[in-house]
């Protein structure tokens, strides 16, 4: 996937008409040439319009892209105005194997953050849809049963049949579910939807895949996604102890919007990650730590203060110098205060025999160690 | 240093009164809550909204920060609307030792960056007021003079001495540029300036860093950087063969703008990178340059295709999955069209055999190799 950076102003026609309700959120405003601009609310119909200035692109296009988004919206626990979003994309290909890429992407780059214990649920919109044409429900209706599908994690299971109830009545709102949750789903679908190519391309793909094999994937027909605008896989990951922030990687699908927004004929395959939100949960887990070391700068030392703070530092270590401060006692209360994990105290008499004081400051150990060497390993243990 | 990040939208009135005439390239606009919003613009005054708003943080507070940063200016080469900030600060202290660490930072960022033929130009701004003041130019007149003297490496000594020449008349001019430039510069000043405080500091300074033995410093007075706030050393870096892109590496000490910014006694010395700028240069060195192999999918082997796709990722190698296409030649093409520098074929026969044939996309040479592991050697060798 090639690196895609777009900038953060669009021209606000670009964005009108492609949120939906949503799009009172977008900021926008007059720029100096009074000309109408908006900041970038999502990374996808950015995208489109790069899609459709740049016609010499080679296709399969395939593109990631992490960048900022704002929003206008009341800020809550884990949603704010502005943040981070990180999305990969393959425009331009039918290719089943552009979806089986998707979910192995999602795989190796959790392992690479160090997870083991995700599950990404694999859905098809074509075959939701599929099952809802089987027993006889008006397509008008799709949207609004999906937006309570979307939703049965958090809300469970009966207040999502009573939800869809209203639309299509109790009795076809349990009929549906039970179609396409539980244990036996996959053997219902298979003899319901054989002939389905929408059904005949989710097996491909699981096939592919090796699903059943695979502890990090879930065949779940309950996920449907929010937008619209899928048309075939959908997804969502869960990250085992922490499934209550929602899901940290999902996406889908989407053959018809590309068409939309730049009208020739590009049907794609997406997936996006929420960056604060899967950083809250990794940040979490201790990964991203380091160990970070201070180093007292006593009257008189200043030189050899530095060039050791430069030795170690060609070591990879991360050196805090201690400035401004003359007295040992407020030179270790600072180390303290910006967190430091260890002291190294560099005094006349360390300068002279080149040992060293190590001061933890978790317990206020005190340990010495003779030359450079030994001092970057001791430093290196923490 | 701590890493920094602050919001691409502060209150306009942050923002007003700090650019000088400058202010009218901020974007600004009314928000949802009709609140007056601007576009962040550069990265120190939202530094001084966090020094303002955090009392609690320990000093000497020392952070960096890489963001964005919006100014409508006229785009030309090399100047955007929109453009990549790297900016590092100590803040809190006046310790000289902040000032060595400073460009001993950025000697071992450019250092880590594969840079060996960069120069640090090293200057202060008191040692620079201090020889006006000798020559008992108006302090009123400095603003100007340091103007005209910061372009001297665009228009030349010549130039300068004639633009300086209208402020406090030729000889002096000549006088000013006489004393500052040229190898015998450093002699000069400190006969004319042996007790000055400022000249004392930059002494020390250049004492602690080696500078006469440092290949990557220079002492150069005519450096005096555009912004009017710098009250102590200043300092420019060039690229060797790479000069004439400008300083990619500046900044110096500021002790009053903190001051003013948050009513407290905050002196501060910082640097800043122009991203684009750097990297327009290091790219164009051939850095980040990445083997990059298409592996083909014929008809019937997709799945095995997938999976050796699969074992090359793992092996760290860039492997893209040639999409939608049944023909070998269109798929080469396709490999052609997207700069991949090898494609694995991967046929029947390869795939019976475990064999596998390369082609090298730039002589058209074919090699075959039999194995994984070798093909991942072959495949890293390029």
């Amino acid at each position: 996937f090639w690196p895609l950076d777009t900038p953060a102003l669009e021209m606000a026609e670009l964005l009108v008409g492609k949120y939906g309700e949503d799009e009172k959120l977008i900021y926008r405003f007059l720029d100096h040439g009074q000309r109408e601009v908006a900041m970038r609310y999502d990374l996808t119909v950015p995208l489109a319009r790069v899609m459709a200035n740049h016609p010499e692109l080679p296709l399969p296009f395939k593109r990631y892209q992490s960048a900022l988004v704002w929003r206008a919206d009341s800020p809550q626990r884990g949603r704010y105005r502005e943040f981070m979003q990180f999305d990969v994309d393959t425009v331009g290909s039918l290719d089943v194997l552009s979806d089986v890429e998707m979910i192995q992407l999602i795989e190796r780059t959790l392992k690479a953050l160090g997870q083991n214990k995700f599950v990404i649920h694999l859905s098809h919109r074509g075959v939701t849809g599929a099952v809802l044409e089987s027993m006889g429900i008006d397509p008008s209706k799709q949207i609004l049963i999906f937006r309570y599908l979307d939703k049965i994690k958090k809300t469970g299971r009966d207040a999502t049949r009573e939800n869809i109830g209203q639309v299509i009545g109790d009795k076809k709102a349990e009929e549906l579910l039970s179609t396409l949750i539980g244990s036996e789903a996959e053997s219902r679908l298979e003899k319901l939807l054989m002939d389905n190519p929408a059904w005949q391309n989710l097996r491909q793909i699981a096939d592919l895949l090796e699903l059943n094999k695979n502890p990090h994937l879930l065949l779940d027909l309950s996920i449907v996604r929010g937008l619209n605008y899928y048309t075939g896989l959908v997804f969502e990951t869960f990250l085992g102890e922490f499934s209550e922030v929602g899901s940290v990687f999902s996406g889908g699908r989407y053959d018809d919007l590309m068409r939309q927004l730049t009208g020739k004929d590009l049907p794609a395959i997406g997936a996006s990650i929420g960056v604060d939100r899967l950083l809250s949960v990794i940040k979490g887990m201790g990964i991203g730590h380091r160990q970070s070391c201070c180093l007292t700068v006593l009257p008189g030392l200043e030189k050899e203060s530095l060039e050791l703070a430069e030795r170690l530092r060609s070591a990879n270590l991360d050196i805090t110098l201690i400035l401004g401060r003359r007295d040992l006692a407020k030179q270790l209360r600072y180390a303290n205060s910006i967190g430091a994990t260890q002291t190294i105290i560099y005094g006349e008499q360390e300068a002279d025999s080149q040992t060293f004081l190590i001061k933890k400051m978790d317990t206020g150990e005190q340990l010495r160690v003779k030359g450079v060497e030994q001092l970057i390993s001791e430093l290196n243990r923490g």
